[in-house]
This record gives structure tokens, C-alpha cells and sequence, in this order.
């Protein structure tokens, strides 16, 4: 039975790794059936991502952690090795607008995404319905003004209570505390409704519209303490004319950020995307 | 024989604006070839650009501005009508860099470009065998760090006497003074590096890098006194990785920048850009 | 109260039709909010569109249109004029295949499709669910290979009772018999799924593979007799590599699909396409 | 002295090709700065290109070669090991129209292009005075009707007296006789100047005018005798709409055109594109 794991790895960039790590797969028995890699000239710091093929089953992914390590350790890797079969788990984090979750949960119903989504949270209950047709569980927990840490609190039981392995705001509209962000590091994705670093903040579209700019972008990135500022995984844009409003900005706008959050979630999901510093590395 | 005039207009919205301006050019015996209009409803401006064939010469101008001036006035408009036979006269100012200069100079032999080149002015000398092969008047002026001053003096004076009706910052990489901006106000092009209003100022493609953004940029806009700040006539993007450094950045840049100028150029030849505080209206 | 009508001419192109059109909607008292226009120079035909605002209300459209008449005769016009706020009717064809239909059902409900959908059709069963969801009729009509006429004959009678002013294959993945698609000729809007005329015909994805294609499409166009040759609306790539599959390049090809499909719907339903011989006009 | 060597292969795939290759260039002081690779699932064919820097000099290619030969035996490899300091030598082909070869120019003397420009070849004298400017050979051979094949047999002679490792047809006009096709197979590069397989032969923007699209393109392939089928490296499009002219096609054309020349040409050179049967893997 062929099974498929994948190893991601980053160390000091150094001579013989890729002999090292190809030759541990095919004394394994393994296939590389895809294989990105990066140095960065800048760090020193090499990057890697194989796709494995291995006629076993997923019994085998701790056995062969085992045999890795010593490679590991002398490269100084961090590194994992995934089993493909093993689907993350995703908690959907969203306020009213439903253009990001509808598309989400399209993709994920059709394939695209290969993940399980165990809860959604939403400080309001608009996208109720959306949930329930799916099947999946909803908690809406409103977001007090007056107490946003017994909130969040809340919102925190409930990411940890569902397993999650990454979680997804989809215009959840509300800043996240910094013990949440750090406990999920790496792990929490948003989509900025703007082409970062331009138009960071509130009400991106109205500042576009007000600058004049001839195109408008969204931006998909993990989130760190600082607003808008954490590593960015994706971004896109499109063109926009002195004929459009504010409302059409939003309208297009909308569009890019489906487009630019499947993309990225689809990246993490499949552990295409690794982190350096502030950056992005991201085999895709 | 048949002449094409430019018909230019931004004045206060009204009722019946389109029916009195085109049945004037219907009773002059012109004919609308290319018909723009604009309603920006925030500010209750309205815009319009009229292409008009007439079967005359070029002398017929002056009569008609004449014989419009009341419809002018009654509606406040702030207007032009263009001779298109007229070329306008561009000087171009560079430094060293040579990608804007070239694209530029093709495009004038080309035919893309409708305009006199009487002057190149340049702080660097490099480009100066670029200027004779095409047959244009360089002028070297070196811009020098304590007598900017008296630089800038020489600069004008030449802009002045190649009766420049616009001027074009073709990677320049000086900052003109106050008084030559708001003399030439409007009818200075510059083109910024980056995806404004993300890397104003120095060394962009190395701020993009830094920020580990997916796509660079490059926009044409009007010179105003505030750095990178003026109406933006025209933007576009490349897609980048981490694979790029930040040299591969500066040579997709390049390519962005000469598109986005020579655009952005074009149009303001074809009196397509209107100025809107600090908007631009495009009539593409 | 304020209402909307817009304005649509095709006609010979000649002297003074602007100022007569402006100058009759300046005398009902309708302000042009916007407008375009075309003279195409090959065939000497013009074209224009008008979004008018009056203080009326929708019953005034037949006297507007009494009054139009005299103008429109003289100029030999092909010419409608809409009431905004009269939704067209839109039915609805598919197979199996959802995110055509998901994408615009989501766009309808966010107010980005202004029409009425009374009646979703479909050869399988598939996509009922959906169509309960949101509340829209839903037919299933077999096509049998051995009596397509009969079949065909009963979706029109549906397309018909529905009184549909507009119907859209949205991967309906049948050929419409040509009585259908005279009857309702310029108004049956199908989605190709491939960059025409490239690869017309069956599995387009599989034969951009073979040829090895850098870029997939797809194209929105109104049905003629003649299979994936009517009158083109919009069209859209997306960059693929060697990397690809098929099963990538389906995937790829349902997000430009549904963008391609819900922009050319979206305009023809604000009336912004216009038919010219065998290729359209679309003020977008 | 550190030293760049570049190595293509492509063979049948099999386990153990990555681990025996890196472990051969680990082994003799190499380290890989650039890898890719790629597996054809439908052919069963694996692909790689290394980039490894090396403590060396030139000298060192032919040894390595003698090195690796056994193990490309046993793996039955199609490969080659480029020293990257050789830099390849391009005879330019040019008609009347100068865009490309402007542009081509441009980037070489930029450094864009890592290449000799032995001589430039025209059946017209037009672009004359742009080869010597850039002191590059330029060489007058007209194609006459009627005796085509004396001239072209000129024109092989002088392609093979520069030593030319590549060809490039930029906007030619001019179709080569199937012999020299095939003595410089996978060495002659096209543009040609629409979205292939779309509009193939004669005036392909007046077939897309008349078609009514709503993007053009350009592909640029390698030339085979088959005219315009050969294996497409790159492709790109435009955007445009009723309002353009055959004319404006051709000048948003020539844009697509440069830009898709200069990227396939450069990727050529870096030894990025490998041909697989009628397709390209293109490691950009």
C-alpha cells in the first residue's frame, strides 16, 4: 500500500545535506516525487520540502522520525516529517461577511482543501446556517467590548477543546490577544483586506479609495502580535479605475481576498509553507 | 481635410451638461470619435473628454475655444481644447539607469509616443550616447550635494527655454525643488519603484525584500512638493518568491517601471488624465 | 423618488446622435450618470449606453419611450430603453459540476447579480440540495441519448413557463438544440471552459495538456447554432507549468470559469453588452 | 575560485536518482545552490536541473563529466554539464519590425542575457544601424521567392560560421526550410505573435480582431517543421476590448511579444528548458 509523507526542513545551509536526506529516503525505500529547495544567500539557511512515496503504511511515520534524527540533529535541522493521510485539523474563525467562508467551505466540500474543520467560531450568528448546511459545528461567542478576556478566554477553550492544528480568520474583523498568537504561532492565518504594507488598519478600501491607487490587493499572512505585520504567505490584486466606489472596491476586493486565502490555507495545509523570520518560504 | 481636436472638461455636476456640450459640437459640424464622461459622486464633479473630428485645419481652434467659452462659463468649467496636431513638447530627465530612457526613445521612434523631445537632461553622463544616436539635445547638469541650489537654477532655465509643455522623470533619483513642482504642476511625470503608497522613498525594491512581500511594484504619478505622494496615474505589479533577491527584484522592476511610465505617459499626450485633488481621472 | 433607466442604441453612426439623445434626456429632466459610447470605424456603426437618473418612478418608462420613438426612427436605431428596477429573469442550467452554480448563487444572495432566478434545470440530481437551500425551483430533466428531442422540448417548455429573460448554461455540458437557441438568440449565456477559439470542443483541459499550453482559459459567450463560435463576452487565464496535471488544470480552470461567468452575467444583466455581428460591444 | 556549473538530465524515473546524484556532486566538492526537479506522472519521466558552485575552474567540467558518465549510463540519463561561464552563442534573426530586437539588445548590454551575439541576420536592411550601434556583425540576406533555397543555404552557412549554439527568430516573418529546422532542433526559438494554439500562421491579430477575443498573446516556442507547433516555453497576454483597433493590437502585441521573447530566451540560456516529447519542462 503506497503512502505519502512529507519532510520539511530548515538548517545552516551546508555542503551534502541534499545527499544526506536523498540518500536516508532511498535506503528507506522511498520516492521523491517532489522535491523543492532553497538557500538563502542573505541567512545562510537551506530550506527543503520532499513529497514520499513509501510502499508502508502510516504505522511508519514514527519509525522513520526515529532513523531521521541522528541526520537531523547533525545538520542542526529543525525539521518534520509529516503523514500525508493525517488531515489538520482547521478552526474557521469569522464575523458577517460570508464571501471567505462560502468559498472556504466550497473548496473544502470539493476537495481543494484536505483538512478537517471541527468548528467554526463567530462573534455574531449570521453564518449560522452556512455551518449547519455543512454539518459542521458552530459556537458563536460575541466579542464584549467591556470584556474581551473573559471573550477570547472563551474563544481559546474552544480552538484547544476542537484538537486544532491551525486556525483560519476569515474576515473575523476582531484583533486576537497576543497569548493566543503566541500560543498558535505559525499555526493562525488571516486575510488583510489590502495589499500589505500599504493600508494596514481599519477600513483598507476606503483608504485605497481615498489615496487614488489603480489597484487594490489582499493579503494573506500568519498572524503575530503586531497588527498586519506577521509573515506573509500570499497576495493578489486587481485593477480598479477613478469609475469605481467605494462599495465596488469592497466588491472586487472580496474576490481577491477568496482567491488569496485558498490559496495560502491550501499552501499551509499541504506544509508548503515555511517560516523565516518576518518571511515567507513558500514551495507551492 | 480632416483635423482632430481634444474637448477636456471637469466642472460641477448639472443637468444637461452632455446635451449642451455635444449639441454645440454638433452645430460647429464636428464629429464625437471618442466620448468620455464621469460622475464622481462623492464630490459631485463631473469629468468629460471628447474626441472631435471636424473637416477644417488646425487655425479653426482658436475660433472654436471662442465660440465655447459661454457654455464654459455658465457651467464653471475648468476646460481645454486641444489641437491634436500640436505635439506636446517632453523633456526627459534621467540619471543612470538606462531602462526608461530606452523603452521611451522606442517608443517615440515608434510612433507610440506623439511628442517633441527637445531636451534630455541628465545629472550623469552615461546616457548621453543613447541622446545622440536618436538625434536629441543632452544636457548634463550634475546636481551637486552642497549647491543643489544652483543646479536646480540650471535645470529650470533649460526646461523654460525647450519650451516644455511637460516633463518626465525617467528614474531621475533627484528630489526637484518646491518652486519647479508648482510651476510645472501637473505636467511633471515621475515614476516611483514600488506599489505606492507601500516603500516611498529610498531603495524600495530592498524595503520589499525585506518585508518578504509576494508582489513589487512600480506607479507613474504627478510630481507635487510632498515626496511620492501626488495623484498616481497608473500602477502595475510583478509576482516574486522567496527564490528572488532583492537584485531579481530590481530587474522585474525594471520592466514594471518602463510599462507603468510609458502608459502613464501616453495618456497624459492624449490629454486622457484629469486631475482630481489628489486623484486622478483616466479616461483610457 | 429617483429612478433608474438605462438607455441602449446601436445604429449608423452619423452626425449629431449625442446631442439629440442628450439633449431629449436633458428635456424629460434625466441626468446622465454614465455614459459610453462607440463608433466602431470598420462598419461605420455606433453604439452608446446610458444610465439615467429621473425623479419618476418605473411607470414613466412607456411615455419615455413613446417620446424616444421619432428620434430613434430617424437615426434607424436598434435601441431599448430598461427599467432598472425591473429585474430580469434568469434560469439557471447545469450538470454536475457546482462551483459555477455555488459561485453565483453566493454572488446573488450578496446583491452582486441583480435578477430574479426562477428556476434552476439540470440532466442530473446532483445539485438539488443547493438549490433548496436557497430556496430556487428546481427541475431535473433527464437528457436521454436516444430522445434528446423530447427532453429539449420539455426544458423549453420550463425555460418558457419561467418566463426567463436570460439563461445561463453554468456547465450545463449539453449542446442546446438550435430551435432553442434562435429563440433565444443574444440570450443564452454559456461558460467555455478553455481560452477560444483554442480548444473548442470536448475535455479542453486535457487538450491544453497535450499541447502544452504555459496558460489556460476560460470564455464567456452568448450560444449560437454553431458549438463555442458565439459572440465572445469575457475572458480569463490562469498560468500553469509543467508541474501541473489535468486534474490541476481543472482545478485552475473552475476559479477562472466562475470569475469569467459572473462578470459577463453581471454586465449583460446591467445591459452593458451590446451584440455586433459575431463579436460584442461591453461597456464594463 | 569558486566556480558555477549547471547539470540538465532527464532519464527514466526511478528510486535512488536524487540520493546517487547529490551524493556524486557532494562527493566531489559541490554544493547545490539551485535544484529542480520534476516527475511526469503520465510518462514516467524524471526531470533535474542543478545549479552546483564548486572550488574550481573550467578546466574541472571535463573531469566531472568523465565522473558522472557511469552513473548516467546506469540510469540511462539524457544529460549535459554546462559550464556556466561559457557563454552561449545567439545569431539573431530579424525582418523590419524592431521591437524585439530593441529589447533583446537592451537587456544583453543590461546583463540580463548571458550571452555572445555573434551576428545579427535580416532579409531587409531596415535595423541595420541598431546592430552597429551595439557593434554587433549584421548580415543582409534577402529572401527571394523564387530562390528561396540558395539564400537560406546562406543563411545556414552563415549560422554555422558563427558557431551558433541557438537561434533566435525575433518577429522573422519568414518560414526556415525543414533542414535547417532539424539540424538546430531544440535550438531555434520563435515568438510567435498570438496565444497558441489559437490564430496559428498569417496576421494573427487580424484573426483575433475579427475573432472578437478579449485577451491577445504571444508564445514563444521551439521551432519545428511544423510551423507554429513546435513546444511552447513561454506564453503571455493582454487585455483588450472593442474599443481597439487591429492597430492597437498590434501595439499591445509588441509588448507581450518582447517580454515573452526575452523570458524564454533567458531561460533557454540558463539551461532551464528541457524538452520532453512536444512539451516543456521549464525551470524557471
Amino acid at each position: 500500500m503506497s503512502h505519502l509523507f512529507r519532510l520539511v526542513v530548515s538548517c545552516p545551509d551546508r555542503l551534502g545535506i541534499v545527499a544526506q536526506v536523498s540518500g536516508f529516503i532511498a535506503s528507506q525505500g522511498g520516492s521523491i516525487t517532489e522535491a523543492n529547495q532553497h538557500s538563502d544567500l542573505a541567512t545562510g539557511r537551506f530550506f527543503m520540502r520532499y513529497e514520499i512515496q513509501m510502499d508502508t503504511d502510516a504505522s511508519r511515520a514514527e519509525v522513520l522520525r526515529q532513523a531521521f534524527r541522528p541526520i537531523a540533529q547533525r545538520f542542526e535541522m529543525d525539521w518534520a516529517l509529516h503523514d500525508a493521510s493525517r488531515r489538520k485539523r482547521v478552526v474557521l474563525m469569522v464575523s458577517k461577511a460570508s464571501h471567505c467562508l462560502v468559498d472556504l467551505l466550497y473548496r473544502w466540500k470539493a476537495g481543494e482543501l484536505d483538512c478537517e474543520i471541527p468548528l467554526i467560531v463567530s462573534n455574531h450568528e449570521d453564518l449560522k446556517p452556512l455551518a449547519d448546511w455543512h454539518g459542521i459545528p458552530f459556537q458563536h461567542v460575541p466579542v464584549r467590548v467591556d470584556d474581551k478576556e473573559t471573550d477570547f478566554a472563551e474563544v481559546e477553550r474552544l480552538v484547544d477543546e476542537a484538537e486544532a492544528d491551525c486556525v483560519v480568520l476569515a474576515r473575523y474583523m476582531q484583533i486576537l490577544p497576543p497569548r493566543l498568537c503566541e500560543r498558535y504561532a505559525g499555526r493562525i492565518i488571516n486575510i488583510h483586506h489590502s495589499f500589505l504594507p500599504s493600508f494596514a488598519g481599519a477600513r483598507p478600501y476606503h483608504q485605497a479609495y481615498e489615496r487614488g491607487v489603480k489597484l487594490i490587493g489582499a493579503t494573506c499572512h500568519y498572524v503575530t502580535e503586531e497588527l498586519d505585520a506577521g509573515p506573509i504567505i500570499e497576495q493578489d490584486i486587481h485593477r480598479v479605475s477613478h469609475c469605481h466606489t467605494p462599495d465596488d472596491l469592497v466588491r472586487f476586493g472580496r474576490d481577491v481576498e477568496k482567491a488569496v486565502l485558498a490559496r495560502g490555507l491550501r499552501w499551509h495545509l499541504q506544509d508548503r509553507v515555511l517560516i523565516h523570520g518576518n518571511k515567507t518560504v513558500v514551495f507551492a
